[in-house]
């Protein structure tokens, strides 16, 4: 069986058929497809929930017809609302993507509300993962990771079973069963920075490389997972904190200069400290080493402070009084 | 101190100015900063080494002029060949960038059995890096591995103390001291693939993420290299290998899959077991989880094999005959 009907498969098996679930349709081909595979699966208490992000015009009021009217003859609820994504960037003084992303996910939380039902599937597949790895690639500050396929997100519960799947795969299996769709609905949603990654960057690193791109950013993800998780088992193995939960320096100096840094990592994440960055690692390694100084400022006020052969973390002053 | 100085510092440290070095020029700015930066820092056996790689038709043999000029002025002394590249690449069916590097090592071995010397010192710097880490990263097989600073290949010790610098840094450090160069000779040697990166893939994703790839390429590699030094240890502590020399299946089956897989590919490779690829991972995978078969074939001929609870390498019977 091939992976990504294997990964369809293990997600089908461990979601209920018979419970409520919303399913984002954008009207496009990948959101098409993953609503018929639902619907060939057994699901049928499905609400399709639809963004109009308002920037296709007339089209996107054709876009949305086009899903309700989908939804009507599958025998689904439908909910949809529109919104002004440019406005609203404008307004906020942010990004086309993050405007839209926000609009999205306020979206979905008041069609969870609405419907009482938190799990929400969506439609992302392979080639919207590599462009993912790709682009957290160029920002140089999220490795290579990917999206999840099952995400926590503000009380809501999102489910990706399609990102196994390339986009091809999915148009394949709607023109072989001559379901419609469509066409450049999805393209224009998440709008700049994504479309050009897809229609001009991938294009062109495929045509100098000769090669399949997006697989190999998706191998280079898989092996980066991988890495992860050796990380969390050397990390056990390491066993860096003490009985009252400070990091044991003794200990922390005998290991690699890395692990030294993802132990730290790890350490100031549970201690709820945001904002960890190249820039706090490199000044926490100053203390391991054991040289002057002996405290260092935290993003947020606090403090991290070398005594006694441990390193804990402080509150500030103002905490304390 | 910057990174760039404090690395090219630290190269100093350990070369010895007393020594002969071979030096790679092209008489493009690269080349041309490093070999002032040497003379500088008192090297003054240099050879400089001069390929002219018969692409630039009467450029090149300016090229090659300017070069033995430039060593001439500098008391140094000269080394130069000329190849046909293109032809060498038609001759033996193999691509501009194959024959070119072919060529290259020919003539500094050359070069080496003539001046009794086999350290090579090269220019490649930070941006030639990101574009190595680039062109593995497409490729999808070297995971972000980038050039090593220190490299043994073929007899030669190939040094490259300006890894840490940005083209833009050299280029400012020439002009500033007022020194020539010859335009464009670097950027027609490796031909097409990496000159399509560097002139149109890097600044196209520079564009559209408003950041410097480069930059993000280079920490990645970083990141990567770190995550390899974490494997490193995690195998010594895993201790997977029995007294005989064989893999221990109980202690391997207590290990996250990632680091089962970068134990088997350490274990084969350690055997002499040469393309030990994703594949032969996946395979070994099965045998590890001791379902049937016991035994899988390698490339080369010879055979892994279960028994016993250890897993080891088999000759093939034509070896053991």
């Amino acid at each position: 069986m091939d992976a990504n009907e294997e990964s369809w498969g293990q997600w089908l098996e461990g979601a209920s058929r018979r419970k409520r679930w919303l399913v984002g349709v954008s009207g496009g081909a990948d959101s098409v497809a993953l609503l018929h595979m639902l619907v060939e699966a057994g699901f049928s208490k499905l609400v399709v929930c639809h963004l109009d992000h308002g920037l296709r015009g007339r089209a996107s009021t054709a876009d949305a017809k086009f899903t309700g009217r989908l939804a009507e003859e599958l025998g689904l609820e439908f909910d949809t609302r529109r919104v002004e994504v440019k406005k609203l960037a404008k307004e906020n003084g942010e990004s086309m993507e993050t405007a839209a992303r926000r609009a999205r996910h306020g979206f979905f939380g008041e069609c969870a509300e609405k419907w009482r039902c938190v799990r929400v599937i969506l439609a992302h597949h392979a080639d919207d993962q590599a462009e993912t790895v790709l682009w957290n690639l160029l920002r140089g500050s999220h490795g290579l990771r990917g999206m999840k396929p099952i995400q926590r997100m503000g009380g809501l519960e999102l489910h990706r079973p399609l990102l196994e799947w390339r986009r091809r795969e999915l148009r394949e299996r709607l023109t072989i069963k001559r379901l419609k769709w469509r066409d450049d609905t999805t393209n224009l949603e998440p709008v700049a920075v994504r479309n050009r990654l897809r229609n001009e960057a991938i294009p062109l690193l495929d045509e100098i490389s000769g090669r399949d791109v997006a697989a190999g950013l998706l191998r280079l993800a898989g092996d980066w997972k991988g890495q992860t998780a050796i990380t969390d088992w050397a990390l056990e193995k390491a066993d860096v904190i003490d009985p009252q939960g400070r990091m044991h320096l003794g200990a922390m100096r005998k290991l690699p200069v890395a692990l030294q840094r993802a132990a730290l990592a790890r350490f100031l994440t549970g201690h709820g400290v945001t904002g960890v960055d190249r820039e706090v690692l490199e000044h926490g390694k100053h203390l391991i080493e054991a040289h002057v100084p002996a405290v260092i400022n935290l993003p947020g006020g606090r403090r991290l402070r070398r005594r006694a052969g441990r390193i804990f973390v402080e509150a500030n002053e103002e905490d304390a009084g």
